[in-house]
């Protein structure tokens, strides 16, 4: 029995778009003889979809979608497509109005729908919010050539429950346990996993785990794409009964993978194995690359501008940009002042070279006279500081806005995590943006991917890797003169924010009390700028997007 | 037996300061013979705490503070203080790792914690977030004069699932029923409930359906204060057996009130009922004005600025602001144009008189011809259109954020509910600031309130009233000239987004198709300048805030 792995990438909210997209992998697995269909976690409208699913509208489109789509599907051909069903029940019962489903289409019809049983709602999950728990058994029966073949089918968190891999249960129920009880033949699960670095690692340990666990061989078909601050990698990989992988799809790009199921040997083949990024650099450029496209492309953009400071971030921005749009689709825009450096404008041309991007030079000192006689009567007798940093920066993010408004490109905002955790950063200038790029990538990160893109020629200027950072907002500024180290900062922030350690056990980790306390205020005191960034690309297992929900006007007990 | 309701103004995190209120109040009640003290639901951390909630340091500390707090308290008094717990069996159990708790503090000691069994999960609520449900009876015995009291203890959602009331269940059990069954005596139920236009009028039909269907009498203790996006009213309540309302504290400010349980009676004495505000009008504006002021204290501003356009969005929110804060502590910045009317200049003159608040003026035209001048070499040759009309916007945004940043004010954004539903503002421009006063205000009711503001006698300048609405960005403009009616478009907007009514739904209402499919589409744009905003106070039941959870890169079925 032949099984197609549908890995696709939906636009959020998009039923026909999405339709057709499942239409036509259904039609090559046709060809291909393929008996069953798999897509993602709802593969109908995109995942995720959020408050669109508390608008009766949108759910009753969605089921007339799918009832078409059963129609159009070739008719040898049952396929699994991701969708939501009511739950008709709910009000009687007291739970929520619907349930995150699989749909079996066969034969022109929707034969059955599957119900998800674990809801994730933690960090960026919000399932509780939409769906009551499926409490029925998954299984379900092919036919081909007479012989039945029993399959469990599961979705998504469905499969992250096993008390031996992780040392606890986060559900109630185990559904791989139960599907394992009924003596499946292999499990399929369909996904939408968002990427984290090296989160394919922690995947395949785990369905090797419940693989070797319970002997029954599993696909995972995941979804791939960018949307908002969420990015999915693919990597849809199916293991044999005996732990081995015998299919991985491609990582951050659509796949059609078929494998095949031998009832006499009870396991897949062929094998096919699609490499994994060679190393934690360019997984992390894919992502984000991918981030970048998709943004632009699902918010009909296909030009994008950003301000090049001269400095590591803004550089890096541009590369990621340059391959996503081409190089022709970014426009890069030097707004030196009287504080830049010589280096910066030098720096930032041999990027533009480097990349052959476009690029725009406006020196922003009129503009800085301007407000400057414009406040005189209000800040005359005050000395120069944040006030006057700030009004370059968001001149800049002014000028930037204006060019994205009159040519509708896409702007990108420039700022990485470090800075955005502490807040050095100014809201309505560099932070100025439809899509924060690097958000979510640690200082020391950004040199280090900086680093990798020259591992073969010179992307990026080496004196742009190489100079102390400094955001150029007062003379002889640098960065380090406010802030630890990066090196420091990093390690403290990491252990702050992801680990989410106290303020003591940071300090017994052996970094500076001082210095661990005056990050840890910073942090606290950047949040009302954090609230009104752009959506950052999610790249770390706790980002500041919608995983991430702090009160503002707070005092927080460290 | 006396019961106090301790109607307390939290600031989220601030766990030593919380518990020196709750002290306070004990104190007081003690004095005056108080068997029980109720506080608000998590009265020791502040509602809602978000995720601070996920920070295992911060529950150490809040549970610590608990403890010392128990050891302060008078002795003769028991007192019921919202708090978290932590569930030890969350990891054999599969389930979250806190509970959402009363602990009852008593001779010295925390006695027992009960545990909160309906976590409310949609809208602003991300309960199954952090808490597992209880499942425990919540039964409280508490002696005086050797007669036990028998009260059932439930926090806030526990009391939203009556099914006659409502027509449907929301939940699997009904807590409120359960105590019935235990025979409470009365029920006490501590409260964060946010407000919302009317919702007291909710909340009382509820507890008196409540208390006639159970015969037993219900004291309701809610939270009040503003905190971020969220508003509490107060207006804690209680009910005799007979369903007669018979204290009611104080709406949108802190507030002790006594009752007296009599056993022989089996009922609540003597009556203190404090009115409600008397319209709407009015208690919208107390809301507002309490928000604008707790946002301001709780994040250490005494001062705020915004601009002054002469439209009658910035004329509330000075009002609003002056209120609050003192019209002393107010600055309200005229910053003309060449596009702006002579009205425009002296109705904000006018109304910086009416209310005596501070103003500056600064002409922006110098700004917008260098603007020009920097853009020339990319513009020339291009229309006057949005990017010229943002780049006004944006000066008038950075001259702010400069004064604020200067002198420590807080910047106000005087953006309407309509405008940021169609995206008829400028992100980084009049989006600018730290609190979204009126962003959940439609225009019909930025009218109503201004009308009723000046019932006895001008505060908001006539002609500001009168005139129609314009953004003068370009010359003669007017809102009506891109925009419906306010009349029409806040219709369409109520069914739209607060209903959620289809398309096809609002044209059946008598709305115009291409108007209603117009508004629709606006609606779905300007999504990306919603996420960047800055909280905006909720006074209806949805808000474009924490309970607004929309994709941005999507292709919108409706």
């Amino acid at each position: 029995m032949k099984i197609a792995i549908a890995q696709l990438n939906p636009i959020i909210g998009d039923l026909s778009g999405n339709a057709v997209n499942i239409l036509k992998a259904a039609e090559t697995s046709s060809i291909q003889g393929v008996r069953l269909l798999l897509t993602p976690e709802l593969s109908l409208c995109g995942y995720p979809p959020r408050d669109l699913l508390l608008n009766p509208n949108f759910i009753a489109k969605m089921l007339q979608r799918l009832q078409q789509l059963a129609r159009e599907l070739p008719q040898n051909l049952a396929v699994l497509v991701g969708t939501v069903e009511p739950n008709f029940e709910a009000e009687l019962q007291g739970k929520k109005s619907l349930f995150n489903g699989i749909a079996l289409l066969e034969k022109g019809k929707i034969q059955r729908i599957f119900h998800k049983h674990l809801l994730p709602t933690y960090d960026v999950f919000d399932e509780h919010r939409y769906f009551s728990a499926g409490d029925k058994s998954n299984v379900l029966i092919l036919e081909e050539e007479g012989q039945a073949i029993k399959i469990g089918v599961t979705i998504c968190e469905d499969l992250w429950n096993d008390e031996e891999f992780w040392g606890k249960r986060s559900y109630q129920v185990n559904p791989i346990e139960d599907l394992a009880r009924s003596q499946v033949d292999f499990i399929v699960n369909l996904s939408a996993s968002p990427y984290s670095v090296s989160k394919q690692n922690l995947r395949e340990a785990m369905l090797r785990h419940c693989v070797l666990r319970y002997k029954i061989p599993i696909i995972y078909t995941n979804q791939i794409g960018g949307n908002d601050d969420l990015l999915f990698d693919g990597n849809s990989i199916a293991f044999n009964r005996n732990g081995t992988l015998i299919c991985r799809a491609r990582s951050f790009a659509t796949d059609l993978r078929i494998v095949e199921f031998n009832p006499e040997k009870q396991d897949f083949l062929p094998i096919q194995i699609s490499p994994l990024p060679d190393c934690e650099e360019a997984e992390i450029w894919s992502a984000l690359v991918l981030g970048v496209r998709d943004y632009a492309r699902k918010c009909g953009f296909s030009q994008a501008v950003l301000g090049l400071s001269g400095g590591i971030d803004s550089a890096l921005v541009a590369a990621i940009a340059s391959e996503a749009l081409g190089s022709e689709n970014v426009l890069g825009v030097l707004m030196p002042s009287p504080y830049s450096s010589e280096h910066s404008l030098k720096d930032a041309e041999a990027l533009v070279d480097n990349l052959g991007i476009n690029s725009e030079t406006i020196a922003i000192a009129e503009a800085m006279t301007a407000y400057d006689r414009l406040l005189e009567p209000l800040f005359s007798g005050t000395e120069f500081g944040v006030a006057e940093e700030n009004i370059q920066a968001r001149i800049r993010g002014n000028l930037l806005m204006a060019i994205a408004n009159k040519f509708n490109y896409l702007l990108l905002s420039t700022g990485n995590k470090s800075e955005m955790s502490v807040g050095y950063c100014t809201l309505y200038g560099d932070m100025n943006g439809g899509l924060a790029v690097i958000s979510d990538v640690p200082k020391m990160r950004v040199f280090s991917l900086c680093r990798w893109l020259n591992r073969e020629r010179e992307v990026i200027p080496q004196n742009i890797i190489i100079k102390p950072p400094s955001a150029e907002l007062k003379p002889d500024q640098k960065d380090q003169d406010s802030l630890p180290p990066y090196e420091i900062l990093d390690e403290i922030l990491r252990q702050f924010i992801e680990e989410r350690y106290s303020i003591e056990e940071i300090v017994n980790s052996g970094c500076d009390r001082a210095t661990v306390e005056k990050v840890a205020r910073l942090v606290a005191r950047a949040e009302f700028k954090r609230r009104q960034a752009p959506p950052g690309l999610k790249i770390t297992d706790r980002a500041f997007g919608t995983g991430w929900r702090m009160p503002i006007a707070s005092r927080i007990t460290n």
